[in-house]
């Protein structure tokens, strides 16, 4: 295999272990009998959390983004090379790579929510609501307002881009490297409970749009509609956010010493 | 005592320890009058995770598989020997070393169960549920349903055998290996928010299966059943799912560089 | 831009980012009709712990001191230069750099302050209780004693500036430094849990002042008053919490070997 | 000041660190009108865990045993000197060394319990109920039985000592030295989580008898009997479980390689 094969396949196995435990979640608080059932949302960081813990752990080959909007955050910030630099794997940035990055993390997605609807057969076939279904897939918003909900996604997203970048400058000075996949799990918990509140915090559009067309293609029992008219916020917030963060790290974030 | 010998003993302490601080926060949140009766399903999570933290930490001889689907699962992906290489303890994969660590497991698990039992003993007394006492010992299911369970053990399992593989790969150049025991511990605790809501999470058959075993044999006041016809799921389906997740970390997470 | 002007910059992002995501808990968790209303106060925690992590990860040219208390306790330990070494960005401790350091997290405190309620706009819009608006951005006593109040708030500073300045005698010997940012997150959610029962701890006189100007000053529907009169202990407190644990840490946290 | 005596302050501010913020948590839980009032188990769980943290942070020159428990456990295992061999401050392990500790744990946690007093004052006096304040200062078991409330106590001390232990075996190989006074913490979480549940988990001689000292004659309005009929509990079975983990760990847990 060729390395962006290579790397295509390893942004495909991370976003869908990161969408088979972050789903998962939702499902074991959402769904009906379930162990979990109204676990609470600090569960569901939780949850989400090691989920980015798990799905940066194996794709290690690529530089785990796992997201659309850390792609494109990156390229914004100037990167010229994707992958993994010490394994010898790595590719030029350019059309075909980012391409290759967010439809290997949309198919993964896609993937992982597949997994979670088996993995939860039973209580999808016998809970009789269909938006807590959909809820498992996808975010929603409390509050309808697109506007609003855009700019919660947008900071929201901001903060998870800006903050990875800002860990590749605590680099071996202060040891952070050594945490490996740890610090952006802690850094996405500490996302879903400080600014999840009012948008569900996809901050990512993979993980958003993704399980959609799962929900959208995939014979759940009682399934309701797949909310077409929201999906673009968790797609296009994430991505003004992850650019803006990108931009912004370049002076914010300089590179010293 | 010969090599073969410490990595059983090592294995027997690890899993003793694991079941007695898993085991023992079901307990505590099952049995009527403890200190953290109803404490949440994120407080057993938290539970299970750490007793994996403090088995792995005193099985450093054996290199803490602590679960037969570990063991069989790292066959499956090629493993030549076992043991702790930097101790200078080793043995050679072979019937004899599986079987060894296999049965070291189980016999942990039922000595880790039986001090929780002492150390519970007066909550046992009073709990008037023998489904609450069963479930302190072994998983059962949510919604019963062979089939849909065995599904729900394989992919649990499958993320943890192939998550704990994936650690192997990030070795020295993400500086993972720096964490020791946290990184399976986390894991863990995500597998049990994310995937733990159909079955309980059982993903290790000496977890379940020895302390059904002590379930069974231990003078329990007031206890039922120990559901015998539902026992062999949290069994096979780890073992297949240990097993898949070894086979396919093979092509699916490459040892480069 | 000069040294001072990076380490401003620096302090300020810190700031800004400490108060979004810990201002940004508590909106979730009082404002009506968000994903984590009454998410607890062990949620509200984790947030302030995470929240103190990614500001820290972003402020790393300045040394994060991204607190007040912090600031003057290193002053009163008898700092000599602010900022980061191994990057070649200090400047020496003077009335300038402090007074640089202060109001970089005054205003940053205020900036965050202001992302927050863009975030939760529409939740500030239709919460009705002018108190949970006050007190997303600052903290409030659960009974009022002025005197009492502000001993909660000594303890719980001296306690973070001291543990702290420990982080620093641990240095390679134990190799706590491996974990950069997370141990002074961990500090936060502890401090928070066990002594943040009294006035909700501040331990931060930026923290809790900025965000009350923000509070004054922006078009918050249906707010009510800024609480001014109380305003004044959680920024006395902290600062003689801080000056205290950098004095008391000379004798009792002595720099040996 | 002599080695002795530089050893003595540190686990004298250790343990006055642990008791501060551990029963700090119980004050912030179980005292009416705090913040985090019913704040539930969990959250006492991680108030013990990072109050442990902080303590062994600030203990960083005697070795942070910061619980008689611990330093007999280690006598048992055949510990020939205490203090911080990185830092050049050793002593002998003799009846002096062992006393000065151990003295030393109890002064500081009769400290530790008067700052707790002093932070929740106001609480204190409000609450109404004398179960509560007695609470707070020192374990009382679930369900009274003396001869089992004592086998969980050893049960649970056994497993501190037994794998703080087994963090020594896991050293540099595993890189587990680099996570510093994480670890020990974590565990603590875990033990209380998962042993916690009949008596409180005491597990430490010191944190039970100093602030029981501290109740029995601080002026605390309202406050009741401190109980001294099961005070020894939490005393002898942590010495019992200590000294069994010692000499257990001979065997059970070599120093190879």
């Amino acid at each position: 295999m060729d390395d962006l094969g290579l790397l295509f396949l390893s942004e495909l196995i991370g976003t869908a272990m990161l969408v088979l435990l972050g789903c998962g979640v939702v499902a074991n608080v959402a769904l009906a009998k379930t162990k979990g059932f109204n676990g609470g949302f600090l569960m569901v960081t939780f949850g989400w959390g090691f989920a980015v813990f798990a799905g940066v752990i194996v794709a290690y080959i690529s530089g785990a983004h796992i997201n659309p909007a850390v792609t494109l955050g990156l390229v914004a910030n100037g990167a010229t090379e994707f992958g993994n630099a010490a394994l010898g794997v790595t590719v030029p940035v350019d059309f075909l790579s980012v391409s290759a990055y967010i439809v290997a993390q949309l198919i993964g997605a896609i993937i992982g929510a597949v997994i979670v609807w088996l993995a939860y057969k039973q209580h999808f076939d016998e809970a009789p609501e269909p938006a807590a279904k959909l809820g498992v897939f996808s975010t929603g918003p409390a509050i309808r307002s697109y506007a609003w909900n855009l700019v919660t996604e947008i900071i929201g997203t901001f903060v998870l881009v800006f903050v990875v970048i800002g860990f590749g400058r605590n680099g071996d000075g202060s040891g952070l490297a050594a945490l490996g996949a740890l610090p952006v799990a802690l850094l996405v918990i500490g996302i879903g409970v400080s600014l999840g509140g009012p948008t569900g915090y996809a901050i990512n559009p993979a993980r958003d749009l993704g399980p959609r067309i799962a929900h959208a293609l995939l014979p759940i029992k009682g399934k309701g509609a797949s909310d077409w008219s929201y999906s673009w916020v968790p797609v296009v917030g994430p991505i003004i956010g992850g650019l803006l963060a990108g931009w912004a790290a370049i002076p914010l974030l300089p590179i010293l010493g």
